[in-house]
């Protein structure tokens, strides 16, 4: 079993760095805070004796040598950087679960095989550079390593020059490492463990999403002067997209959701109607059919709103990824770690994103979930016990050990 | 008449200061570019002979000698300040009107019995500073001279703070002094007289005014794992909303507007549901039972859907003015003026606030109007015609002198 103390206190210790305004995080990706919360992790796996290095997206690998360096080590890991208002665990626990992990076996002596790499993967949250999951994405051969670099934030700095000057840009290529076997343990984000009471998810599938990025264009006027029948209000658009993304998502709930979390609105003033609005719609479901209908009604209902009111619109799909089946063996090997330590478990399917759906196309991957408070997460109060946290981890080290072999 | 070439020169070289990115003007209130477009005016007005003061509420005041100096003075003026993204003439054009009234005076060498004085209102945009025509409200006594100096700008900054930063709040009492009359030259902001291919409007009536600043708080979470009934959308709350302002100002049209031009999101991440919205609404109307049954049913509108929603709310009101029936005398005077030059004109209400709104209620007050193209105004591709304001300065020219008495 591992040590539950050391974890949490781990925890807390990575959650002094960008403290956020309500007890969460901010830690967005390629920040200084960013930079100064993989400096500690890096201490730390110096610290446990392991080899790390730095690839060209900034992804961190900190490698424990098996007894066979020859053979393709397993992966265990999630990433370090937050959302805007951010809780303490989203990610990191799968980052310092992975060092915990390492730490356990060096407290038992123990030698496996197969070498174990503990990973931070760069740009999951998506908030700051679009989209999500960027830099396993990139590792995954899903997106291209220079287009990665062209993403930009809102005030247009691209990700490749921001990664250089928190100087994280490593020299190790991206991808095309061999790997047995990936395994991340992450908070639920959801309500249902909780709900259910049960200690361990034994994720089994992840959610398909599109992030569409719509530009609606109207024109600027008083607000005063301008009669209604004369007005482009690109402002009522994006009132009528939102309530339209709801309606589709209730459509096919509880197997599918749909929300706008980002608006931007121009010029932004109480006297002048909206003449330019931009935002990004999110939805997701675990059904390829359902998550592509569900993109083209609320396509065409994106054009009908914006033929009624005059106005031009622009759908441009800023993330993507299709839903996600993970690797039957790994799957099983969480499973019957909760099953032997006394766990109890059940199959979940992933209601969001993370690294993990990347690797899982070019290694066996799965995950391994524990519960969070009332299923709240990408909120500052984001919360979950030691108990559960320790739970999540000595099921991640039983899955592990048992996939690199002692 | 007056100079139709000098007047636009003047217009043009005050859209130097704080162009905007698409033709049009950025010039703020209390910004740098405000700062520099006083000093500019300030300029003129000394070239001109007049003897210039500043209130503490930065409102300038340029004079120009009657020949009984005891005699109440005739007021011209209307604001300096821009949109973010404003027009050339939206303001300026009743400032340097004023102007050009006393330039042609000096031309002619004409004395009036009362003096004349040209004035430039802080603040009347209200885009930075809510509300809108601040410092002709604390003129008129409807504000307090303490409170406006708190107002905050998105940033926190404070007017007052702002005011003496740009080296303009002055030592006059705001308030208080006798006027014979106030005339403003503004552009229409709408398309009637255009459509109707008339020269001048005589405003005899402005519009009534509530700006309700609306919070919706909900929980932020995540868009992936959060089950649709789990959710407290607060962006949803604020797309219903924005319908609900259409539909009520429609019901009403054309006798009324409504829209919502100023959202901010939090925390404003693609893959965050909306926590907190704020944003503020903007309905107008000539008729006061009018407008309070509108913001009744937009009040408890706001309640139903928010609780629909599970969200909690707050309505603040930001900015009100009542509807304004101008002074009989002074639209008379415009009336007369435009009849006499032959220029084709009707009368007609202001869409927009104004600062003659509020000196209404102090002095004999009104208004005149020329066309600008398709109506458009807090737009930068705000446009007039040389004519069209030289037909406006010329009624402006006769009402106030016809006013100050030869
Ligand atoms: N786990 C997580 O919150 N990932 C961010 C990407 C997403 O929006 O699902
Ligand atoms: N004239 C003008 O645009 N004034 C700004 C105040 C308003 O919104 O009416």
């Amino acid at each position: 079993r591992i040590n539950p103390d050391r974890l949490w206190d781990s925890l807390m210790e990575m959650a002094k760095i960008g403290p956020g305004v309500a007890g969460g995080n901010n830690r967005q990706t390629l920040t200084d805070e960013d930079g100064e919360g993989r400096h500690l992790f890096k201490k730390w796996c110096d610290a446990a004796g392991l080899v790390t290095g730095v690839d060209r997206m900034g992804t961190m690998f900190a490698r424990r040598e098996g007894t066979d360096p020859d053979l393709p080590p397993v992966y265990v890991g999630s990433h370090l950087d937050t959302q805007p208002t951010g809780g303490k665990y989203d990610g990191v626990l799968g980052v310092l679960g992975g060092l915990e992990v390492i730490r356990t076996l060096n407290d038992l002596g123990i030698k496996t095989k197969h070498p174990i790499v503990v990973t931070n993967w760069t740009n999951e949250e998506g908030t700051r550079f679009a989209p999500a999951m960027l830099a396993s994405g990139v590792f995954a051969g899903e997106h291209d390593l220079e287009w990665a670099y062209d993403r930009k934030d809102a005030k247009g700095l691209r990700f490749g020059d921001e990664l250089e000057r928190i100087g994280w840009k490593g020299d190790e290529d991206v991808g095309g490492r061999p790997m047995k076997a990936f395994f991340e343990l992450h908070i639920e984000q959801g309500p249902i463990l909780e709900d259910e009471d049960i200690d361990i998810g034994v994720v089994t599938h992840g959610q398909g999403l599109w992030w569409l990025q719509v530009t609606l264009t109207g024109k600027d006027a008083h607000t005063g002067s301008t009669p209604m029948p004369k007005r482009r209000n690109a402002g009522l658009g994006m009132a009528r997209v939102t309530e339209l993304v709801h309606e589709v998502a209730m459509d096919y709930q509880p197997d599918a959701v749909g929300a706008i979390g980002h608006v931007e609105v121009y010029p932004n003033s109480r006297n002048v109607i909206p003449g330019k609005v931009v935002f990004t719609i999110d939805i997701r479901t675990p059904h390829e059919n359902v998550l592509n209908e569900m993109r083209a009604r609320i396509e065409d209902g994106i054009a009908t709103i914006a033929e009624a009111l005059d106005i031009g619109f622009e759908v441009e799909a800023v993330g993507h990824f299709d839903p996600v089946t993970f690797d039957e063996g790994c799957v099983k090997a969480i499973r019957d770690a909760a099953e032997r330590l006394g766990y109890s478990h059940r199959d979940i399917v992933s209601g969001a994103g993370h690294d993990a759906c990347w690797i899982n196309r070019v290694a066996p991957t799965a995950m391994v979930m524990c519960p969070c408070v009332d299923g709240l997460s990408h909120n500052e109060a984001e919360e979950i016990s030691k108990e559960w946290a320790a739970a999540g981890a000595d099921v991640l080290f039983h899955a592990v050990v048992e996939t690199a072999e002692i």
